[in-house]
């Protein structure tokens, strides 16, 4: 078989090794009867899913061109249309649907119209036994928030204990799923370090399917998939997937396609820098930040603190057109001061200025927990009398979605002396720091080191801050 | 079994699904034999790949926390590792190799000797009865390209016909295959669609080791690590491999560790924009440049006609340390003027200019397929008086690493009239066009219909560079 050289496996031992059942309808051209037993089998097992596999001819009935490769990729032209037709004894007009084909589809409608009469008689009397139920199953189907159910989120002041950023985005996700029926979802084998179990549920299985906590193992590929799939389910699913930022790369295919298709998946991405630290390099993203910001119909939200990280899934919650991408720190970051949870759906906004006019002597934009750099650094050169503003860019989609006049007011075109600092590569930044701006980041690999010997080596220092603005 | 939550699949079942022999060692904490017995059987199978399963406990003698997950992320710490020689009766002092282990390793050392004194007198008696075989087999291990192996590549005249940059890139794989006797690589089950395979070869395959088709099948991720392996095996390997550009997202992880291992694998990237027409919005790429540009330690190279095809090539061939990922058009592309093979080594240069001095009035540059577009452009507004300068940037990193004098000569700075056109998203164009200068691209997934009304659609046209010029 021409197939050999390329595919030699089992593909049904393959499920089975998986835990699946198989089945094998030989002839899926014109073995009706038998596809019809194979749907009646896989109906019959409950207890783990079906594969059917269906061994067909391409290009059936075509009398040239059947089991040709050519039939995959370009259409069979008008002479070979003629001849499969003729063929295959159809010889109705193109896009005629016969009557015999009509009535046999047509009786599917009073059936599903009885079905529906059914569920519904069905649905009413549960709802007059189980009203909390009930009204959670609606909202899930509608999609309705309840009210006020941002309140749940936690806020900071910079007294509260610096804390990591995975940390208080665990906070987030149970408060959450506490006010919103339909938010669940689980991680890639990492729930203890991404911090994402919801602490008042038990594991999604088999035997109980109303608990909220889904163990996806480590195929983030199969997670991001399968989370589009419930989020496309109903509009009151609200799923999160978690696993390390850097691994986004395995799951780069199913964000797009979340992306594509307009599902507001939450991809919950910790380790979000080298200040992950001893794992090294290939657990390091530097890159992850910028691809995805490539990516069209994306938020990706890189908070600085409580207030951001609680902002973030403010805004991820509200966006159920678009996945949310929030990268979260495996280190500590403090609370810092100008920070607040409704900012952050302006994706860009001032975090401290000590100018008086619109026009400091410096703009510093970080992100995430650079942003507490920016702000020392800041203070630094406040001290030796300069003015200084320092913007947080939490969400780069965000910041662009606003008028005109907002952005202007946030990074005033006048001011041309402006520094970012990101643990990223620096490629990008000349958006927003124009051509004679210093970007602070890093374009190589990261390195294995405790996180705070890695920022030093690699030159994400308040020094350094303070040095690129002495030299602007 | 607390994994039973993520992960039931039965491996070696799976593995045998794939072809595989396998065998299960019960005891690998201490079944020595046992891994000795599966070590020897493994090396008997000789049609088809072993899979040893070995079952062992995590944290084996600790005696406090053997099978915990602890184990697994945290180091023991100095009680425990106390404990744990305690318990397995290990008494030596830290880092000490007791002379019973160094005889036991030491007596490989001689066998070493002797079995390389073996290999080397077969090689000799090889050399003298299979001279030009014996000499390819030097280079792959060497590393050292035949003088004069880039002269191999073809070269074009504006009037050589039209082509699709992936036929072009046809052409220099075969002709580079001849040339060089380690030069292989295939296709993800897309070489008639790539345009990868090697005419004057036949397929590897089990018995067919000296041919250089690889068929990889529909697995890219796999398709890159394979790759990988095959570039690190020897200086003188140098595989290249192909899919659809957009399915670099199914192969991001192992084209990151192409580049963080510094493999010179070439990755064959067809079909690389919207321009590859119906297929529509999952098949056409968008911001896999970008992504792709910001991985560090990789060349994105972008050729837009043949002279420039050949150069990417000579480009990928030159760097062993590096990885390049060569995008190329399914269309048909008109041979360009001012291109050429040796220019693609730095980057970006100047494929036109009317103007006498430094200082055109406009500046338009594009990458590959959109370069036709910037050059028709040009030539309108050239008619009108203007003086404009066409740039090809067919490789971002490369011109960053030419000397400031260079890029200067390129893009002046005192030029901020600037439009950039490439067929996919705008953002990151602001490095280059300044943050005055205008970017006409795709910031939206793609659309399915024939190529050229896409572009029309999506405004990538000669009349848009042409406002966008006359609005600067």
């Amino acid at each position: 078989m021409l197939l050999d050289i390329a595919f030699t496996e089992n593909v049904s031992a393959r499920y089975e090794a998986l835990g699946w059942h198989t089945i094998w309808v030989k002839n899926g051209n014109t073995g009706y009867d038998d596809i019809r037993a194979a749907i009646k089998e896989a109906k019959r097992v409950k207890d783990k899913p079906t594969l059917i596999k269906v061994t067909t001819t391409i290009g059936f009935g075509s009398p040239n061109k059947a089991n040709t490769y050519s039939v995959h990729g370009s259409a069979l032209g008008s002479k070979e249309v003629e001849a499969t037709r003729s063929n295959l004894q159809w010889f109705h007009e193109p896009f005629h649907v016969p009557d015999e084909v009509k009535r046999h589809w047509s009786h599917h409608i009073d059936e599903g119209a009885s079905l529906e009469a059914e569920w519904n008689a069905k649905f009413a009397e549960y709802e007059k036994k189980y009203h909390q139920e009930a009204a959670e199953l609606k909202s899930i189907i509608s999609g309705e928030l309840p009210s006020r159910w941002d309140n749940a989120l936690p806020t900071y002041t910079p007294e509260s204990s610096p804390d990591a950023t995975r940390n208080l985005s665990q906070q987030c996700l149970n408060s959450l799923a506490k006010v919103i029926p339909g938010f669940l979802g689980g991680s890639a084998d990492l729930a203890t370090s991404n911090m994402t179990l919801l602490k008042m549920f038990g594991d999604f299985q088999r035997d109980t399917p109303e608990e909220r906590n889904i163990r996806f193992g480590v195929r983030e590929h199969g997670m991001g998939a399968i989370s589009n799939g419930i989020a496309v389910h109903s509009p009151g699913l609200i799923p999160y997937c978690a696993t390390f930022f850097v691994f986004t790369d395995y799951m780069r295919a199913a964000i797009r396609l979340s992306a594509l298709s307009e599902s507001g998946v939450i991809f919950v991405m910790t380790h979000d820098s080298i200040g992950l630290g001893e794992d090294g390099p290939t657990h390091q993203p530097v890159e992850q930040l910028f691809s995805l910001r490539a990516m069209p119909n994306i938020l990706m939200l890189r908070p600085a603190d409580g207030n951001e990280t609680s902002g973030a899934y403010k805004v991820a919650v509200l966006n159920r057109k678009r996945p949310s991408v929030i990268a979260l720190s495996r280190q500590k970051l403090p609370q810092l001061k100008g920070t607040s949870v409704d900012s952050v759906s302006k994706g860009g906004y001032i975090i401290s200025d000590n100018s008086s006019d619109n026009k400091p002597d410096l703009i510093v934009i970080g992100t995430g927990s650079e942003l507490e750099i920016a702000e020392k650094a800041a203070d630094e050169l406040r001290k030796e009398g300069r003015t200084v503003r320092v913007v947080s860019l939490v969400c780069w989609e965000l910041f662009e979605e606003q008028p005109e006049k907002y952005k202007e007011s946030v990074l005033p075109s006048e001011v041309t002396s402006r520094i970012s600092i990101e643990a990223g590569v620096t490629f990008g930044w000349e958006k927003y720091i124009g051509q004679k701006g210093k970007a602070i980041g890093i374009d190589s690999f990261g390195i294995s080191a405790p996180a705070g010997k890695i920022f030093k080596e690699l030159g994400l220092t308040v020094e350094n801050v303070i040095a690129a603005a002495k030299a602007l």
